[in-house]
């Protein structure tokens, strides 16, 4: 409308104190008296409160603001104001507004301040996200998703994205989702690119694949997504070890990084960043054997050879305050590809961190069979289709070298920084069991 | 072996030059003589030649060096020293050497220094990718992506990933591959992740997604894969002209970080790098109408109202060394969600970039219908079922405000960064029509 007045958002603010600007949003929250009321509007970038003066304004604007509902479309104009007492430390004094589009009152923003169920929200979960914690739950995922990214790209990894079609499963098979390709063939959707990230591992040296994997989990738990981002590491010419203290200084670089740009949304999510601040190297070892034998003390039923639960993934950390590293667990509850533990070889050389504050397993990982003759025998034993697998062989044949590589949830991660119950408030639209919509 | 001497990749051996260091690869080439042999090897990083004197080694070394099969996994150790004449620089006196893996000759590396079809390399993708073309193509896509993140992450655009899994389709049924998710239910997965961003737009003001798409496409050409990486940004309260003035900055951006950290990976592919230092701003704009006379005028059959062909996308660049951005195409050749333009509602508000040197359209977009009568008039004219598009329909209701946004495919970009012919090397395992292996 004025060209001379400029378009800023409201995270701006404190840059343009005493200036005329325009503010383009939604009507978050309104607060009115006979002349004078207070608009709150979100831009996504922030919130501010307006100050709307009804002997300052054409009657028609003031009466129009007034009587604004909830989530209408607006653009005001007006001169931006230190006031310490506000939230964010500005407000807006208007002189100008333009309604976009009013919601009707007739029908009116389903999501109110009032409490609503679980399900409702996540039906209306395309709106919910405009409220200011699921914002901030999922500024916080963007945080993660960059600090990860960019520590990779700092450190020597190629980035190669691993296919989604596949046509034989890495995890094994009651969790695969199939899809009918075509009249003759049918493919699964990738659980994991690992096996893919050991072949290009090879050409580039380290590597790390990004992207949506997917499961069909039968179980309803607060840990699980059918569809869920992983970042997959994998680095030739290394060991178990390398896994560890690569883990590591990754899980701190991302800490770090969202302490650095993620405060106001930790403040906005209750989370005790004193939690996020104390997460130090180094990281805890432990084999499996010793972390069997902490459970047992503990009062947990756990027998030497089974895999750890929720609840003793959480008794194990309970009295730690970073993530805890198990290594060495039986290769009967691992994947097909562990490289054996040579001094025990009924240990596979993996290793899980576990988070503190219950949040469970965020990392796993280990070394990979090198040998062509064991990769072989183990394919076998877990009657594998070798025709399946024989481009992975080819990798045994053609210049094989140890390595090992792990891989790391985007929504669990996320779910510990903002210190969320539920993983399903950390991705935009979570798919679960009885959920695909919207 | 010798914790005194550092490892260290082949990038790095211009820092190290007069030192003692090893490397651990793969040996690229072997040439030799009777008392010498120049070892080449690649480590993912570069390759480097080594000069093993027999004289200055154990004899076992020697000799396992100078008969040493193609794509053996090795350790070396030696002197890096400057040599003028060697690719790189650098060239690596021999020390000591460790064989990891010998490849045998009775199986050895299947693709070898003479040609082979494409069917061969594709069906030997996982060891093709070791090739110095095939590397330097996945290194530029690396790039490609790191820079978009970039370009978005700097602009105040938040990631907000979209769902795979999809109930409705948004590009059209013809080309949807389904899921079957449950017992009950069967999904679509994601063509574009446009409608679900029009929705965290108006959460976030401006947002990005960044995944894997998919197309059942039935045609066989070099400019399609079946799954392929697409970057979708959307901008509440912004038009058509912001599109064009996003996109020209972002392949700009894009553009100006491949050239300055890939200019080794674009001389292995023989790009012609000035033909990327041509394109600078302003880019050429041209409406549909005129595109259409344009190709008229150079002999194609085009009629107003069709679509442009390859062909038709390929005449209308010839002469230019930037991209081209075609608007305001006839509505009923876009997809139901375009904004009519207002002096001629036939059109509609969309735009497309098409690239020169024959690489086609690399953009797509425009802006969005925002008023809620138009958009269900438009759902019931192109027979799309409203419940499924509810929540897409409630974006209109709830603070319903003009935005914008594009798709851009990662691989077309990549090959026409690349120079490459098939946009099928620009991805790590391509996905095509009668390819899903390896």
């Amino acid at each position: 409308m004025n060209p001379e007045i400029p378009r800023i958002t409201i995270a701006e603010a404190g840059r343009h104190a005493g200036e005329t600007v325009e503010i383009a949003g939604w009507l978050y929250n309104l607060r009115r008296g006979g002349k004078i009321c207070f608009p709150q509007v979100r831009d996504g970038y922030g919130t501010i409160q307006c100050v709307a003066v009804k002997s300052n304004l054409p009657e028609e604007t003031f009466e129009k603001l007034k009587d604004l509902t909830q989530e209408s479309s607006l653009i005001v104009r007006g001169k931006i104001r230190a006031e310490s007492r506000a939230p964010g430390g500005f407000e807006l004094d208007v002189e100008s507004a333009d309604i976009v589009q009013r919601v009707p009152e007739s029908d009116p923003y389903p999501i109110t301040p009032k409490e609503h169920g679980i399900d409702f929200l996540m039906d209306h979960r395309h709106l919910w996200l405009r409220s200011r914690r699921q914002h901030a739950a999922l500024k916080v995922r963007h945080q993660v998703i960059k600090a990860l990214r960019d520590y990779f790209d700092s450190h020597g990894f190629t980035l190669v994205d691993t296919p989604i079609f596949t046509p034989a499963a890495c995890e094994g098979t009651t969790t695969l989702f199939e899809v009918k390709y075509s009249d003759e063939e049918n493919v699964y959707l990738a659980q994991s690119g690992q096996l893919y990230s050991e072949a290009t591992a090879a050409a580039f040296g380290k590597v790390y694949c990004f992207g949506p994997t997917f499961r069909a989990e039968k179980s309803k738990t607060r840990r699980h997504l059918t569809e869920f981002w992983m970042v997959e590491p994998e680095m030739a010419y290394s060991d178990l070890e390398d896994v560890k203290r690569v883990g590591e200084e990754m899980v701190l670089f991302v800490i770090a990084g969202v302490l650095e740009n993620c405060q106001e949304d930790l403040k906005a999510l209750e989370r005790d960043v004193s939690k996020l601040e104390a997460v130090k190297a180094p990281f805890p070892r432990m084999s499996y054997d010793d972390a069997v034998k902490k459970l047992q003390s503990k009062g947990s039923e756990i027998q030497w050879g089974g895999d750890f639960g929720n609840t003793d993934e959480t008794l194990l950390t309970d009295d730690l305050d970073r993530p805890l590293m198990v290594d060495r667990y039986p290769a009967a509850v691992k994947a097909f590809y562990f490289q054996p533990a040579p001094e025990r070889p009924e240990l596979a050389l993996g290793v899980d961190f576990i988070a503190p504050e219950g949040y469970g397993e965020i990392i796993g990982g280990g070394q990979r069979i090198h040998d062509l003759d064991l990769l072989l025998k183990r394919l076998e034993e877990h009657d594998l289709p070798r025709e399946a697998f024989d481009w992975y062989i080819d990798l045994r044949k053609y210049g094989s070298v140890p390595h090992a590589g792990f891989g790391m949830g985007v929504e669990r991660f996320t779910a510990w920084m903002c210190g969320l119950e539920h993983i399903r408030e950390t991705i935009a639209f979570p798919r679960m069991l009885y959920r695909t919509r919207p």
